[in-house]
């Protein structure tokens, strides 16, 4: 069975495990108040050229998304964000259920624009409509598609214009920065973001969410947020062990890099057989179109998921490599389809 | 200074005032378990024809739509509204600050029907996604439109169909009942809804709205949540009082039949002048386009809200009539109009 | 029946419904931007000396306690009360419902001590534990004990040196004000409280707290927050009306010194007859000790609260009297009393 | 520098790691629904004879306790807890942060009766007060104590006497199964608990809480919770395997047996050397009382934990042993006790 569901399928990249193990029986101090924390907490101030910024290790995206915008966010604050946005779709309302409400507006691409955010704003004006105070934005989107350094800066400015608060989504970061287009680097995100995370989840680590806390006034009481929010790893170590590992040599984007050349390679062959993509993504996940009876073939020999309904007869399917993904897999995926 | 901004303008009906003074220094228990509130929900539940309905008295209508939707879902389940909802526009986000999603759909008259919800219940597949549970619906809407009977019947078996509840924000049902096409009465809003509200505020009150649970599964612990909520008035009474005064001798369906009537004068004088409306609306809201310059000459003359902008020079205004409302005081906009 | 259970029994004084009936035909703007709140409030703020505050008018107590703590507070941040506050018993939880702990402590006459602050305070050390920022104080307290002035600028002089907010819940401010031994007056809660309320529901008014935010950074945003609670009245005017009406002529004051006067003639015919009382209250609360068939024979012939059980053989039982309350009921109570 | 500070200082046990790594490849589906979550769900289940009950894998112990309790209670209602519960005291609010109160009782060694429980109880009889509808004890207590099998018998009874639910915290449920006179074993608890949690992070996994729901009621739905609260691990599999291990040729309770040897190692020499102890713990956990000067002596060369500041000269500070204390740590902590 071949397997092109996500980019956690697996356990962790080879390297990440050899870590774990190296430095199993060391003894710290919980809670991410740890040497290994500490250092990885630097190695990100680094390579982000930040070095005033504070880093925080969570387990997961949704929690990471819920614990800083609850953080961030008075209680009648509203977050902005694209209507295929995780917040929005596929994290059971837990924004909502820390009482924010989330202005969600439709894109065909996944992508925010200064002029969607500033129509937003515009529209909220008396004290009986919530008040937009955070613009969320994913890179890469959920739809595959990524922000240039161009469209980073120029919502920068939006935000910074109508004082809100830009927190990017980086569950697949890695991904956004080696993507065909993709010409942003980490400094970028630190630049122009108040607060954005780094994934470890979908790119090689076990677990692990890198959250980056620029704007200094959204730093006090987060440790206590974490806590509350029941996001603060006991062995908080293992997040500092993982991404000092993760973020050796290279290794982040080296494993970003290589999903979105299997990507690639497999775009390049379905086109060659004929299917036609819905979103032109460039990154790690595919969007072909599939007649039903296609899916249902397909689905005897390859896991995937269901994207869009599109009518009786037609869905939207996607495909996700990941750094695991072989060349081989690709070969075979597409002989597959070539048989659809 | 003539005064169209909303049905809340004044205080209340002289009747409401002198049941106030009549019953004044009578002392009772607090917090609506006095014979005054009861007597209220007597001539509720006999008015819908609905024995076993349970009747409590809230002060203001978020409050009541808050405390009902707060109390009647599980934290992850969602509400399915339209998305000129007033939930969804005009509570600043107090649905969500009590940890609920609203599925907000576009809807250009207000009103949803019975596809929309199925959509969007069809959409909503996975424990990634919220659970939609409760379809909320305005009558009258906040455009002034009006469902019948039959669109409120449909929606009912819609919502039993999918194991939806079906909640009505009655804030200006006496208006819906009486509007020109309006063929609704009390009992259809007790067979069709789970729950729903009479409205006291915008129909003569000082204050106060009805919630009518008849769906014997909402109402364990709803005093409860009432208290924990805020809306459990110590002086309980007042509202016991003004509501039997309303429901005395028809005066409920009178008021909102004298506001609907002086809206339908000022729409015929409005039509007669040459304006248009945006907005179909049969009740006492009307929605006037006018250019930015006509709206500015009315302001000196004319309170009343923007409704929408338009274009850069011209805006939807919103006119509200009222049991207030005099013929003389719909003679002299229409006057102004005219000057326009 | 006598009727010595609350002091909200009633509707409201004359005078304030007076001032309803005069100004019921007004035309107004809602939500509390009316002429009417902006004299009552700046009323308050000449009678506070306290020119910069910003006053805001709410329905109830317990809306208004869960509104302004709720604004007021980070998510992690908690509140340090007396056991016996309002906020710890009698509110369905909710402080906690809006997501803050309340660290309560056993307080024998219901007044907190900065003694008890500093423990409570000292206590808290780490971000595995809540953050205290908020002291919470009731003044009259629940049990009808006042703080004086020297206790109230020594809690004020605590909460500065460990950056606690004070907040007083003034539901019973007048009886305190006016309590044998209650030496504050307006402008103390000023200078020593950083919010505190003007209870309008239990002295006279049909319902109404006026909320004064004298710390300059409470103020942001917070009619937002009322919006979201649901505790912004439509009418607003009514509450800015009836507070005008309350605040001349020393009406606010008179009400509450005749309600401790009531208290008094029946503390001291009660001490006459040989009762005991639980609490030493100075105010319009009063806790006699009965035996379980006194109390069963009391309860024929007056309504009353059962505040505690002391065992199976006696209760502490709770006689409230009010503005209302006349000195012939106090003696056919004592009367009663007397034969029991 | 020795290590007596918690039972969570290192990574996993190598047995766990060996699992992990062996399994590491093997492409599943995330968020829990894979064949390890499904064997290990099973082997609980046989394990507590509770071939109905449904289990959940959870990362935290907070986060477990904040879903689990949120996803049971109405917005009402409210846990009843030892007032040294860990819910109580270091998980910074997190039930509040949900919206529920907790009713915490003062309990010398940290354990409930049912006499407490029913006190509490008794005491909450009216909408004004929250609900109180679920009863929290953690075994072993956060002091070291250890339920017995006939008091935890007599709470459920009482639990289900009064319609309370019984939840018990197991993060150390192994310590308290091999404490000494701990004689409850596995399916005491599915037999009394209508919930429970049987720990990892605190026994020898890298991280890791199961969920046992034994009570049907508690189901529905929890899926959703989980996502929510943003508590599905993504590599839900990681939680799986590493229980499946763990549950193993009886580790689960080898390692819990070792850590609980080491302490009775330690708690036997130091009171041979004349320490008193502040609790009379059974299990890994040891509270010795030291002069200020002893502690200070102490920390130079062990890593501890101060429980408690008993006055100005003298603290009780917490000793853990774990699953890898060995017998040597143990001699060379007494070695540096006897010069103290």
């Amino acid at each position: 069975m071949l397997y092109f569901r996500n980019d956690y399928s697996e356990g962790a990249h080879p390297r990440i495990l050899e870590a774990l193990t190296a430095t199993n029986l060391v003894k710290t101090a919980g809670y991410g108040q740890d040497p290994f924390c500490e250092k990885a907490a630097a190695a990100i101030r680094t390579l982000c050229a930040a070095p005033e910024a504070e880093v925080h290790f969570l387990v997961g995206g949704t929690q990471t998304n819920k614990t800083a915008i609850g953080a961030f966010l008075r209680p009648y604050e509203a977050v902005i964000a694209a209507d295929s946005g995780h917040i929005c779709t596929h994290e059971t309302g837990a924004i909502e259920h820390d009482g924010h409400k989330i202005i969600s507006l439709p894109s065909p691409d996944g992508k925010l624009t200064p002029a969607m955010v500033e129509r937003a704003a515009a529209a909220h004006t008396t004290e009986h409509m919530v008040a937009p105070r955070l613009v969320y934005l994913s890179n890469t989107t959920e739809l595959g598609t990524v922000y240039t350094k161009k469209e980073l800066y120029a919502l920068h400015q939006c935000c910074s214009r109508h004082s809100l608060l830009l927190y990017c989504d980086g569950a697949r970061l890695g991904a956004a920065m080696t993507a065909e287009g993709g010409d942003t680097s980490f400094p970028d995100y630190a630049s122009c973001c108040d607060a954005f995370t780094i994934g470890g989840t979908k790119n090689g680590l076990l677990f692990g969410e890198a959250l980056v806390l620029v704007h200094p006034g959204l730093r006090e009481g987060f440790r206590f947020s974490m806590k509350q929010q029941g996001a603060m790893l006991a062995k908080g170590r293992l997040l500092g062990v993982q991404f000092q590992a993760l973020l050796e040599d290279g290794l982040y984007l080296a494993l970003a890099r290589h999903a979105n050349d299997m990507a690639a390679l497999l775009r390049k062959g379905l086109l060659a057989l004929g299917f036609s993509l819905a979103v032109p993504s460039t990154s790690n996940m595919l969007f072909p179109l599939l007649s039903t009876r296609q899916a249902e073939a397909l689905s005897a020999q390859c896991a995937f998921e269901i994207q869009d309904t599109i009518d009786q007869d037609h869905v939207c399917i996607r495909l996700v490599t990941s750094w695991a993904t072989t060349p081989q897999e690709v070969q075979e995926l597409l002989q597959v389809f070539s048989t659809l």
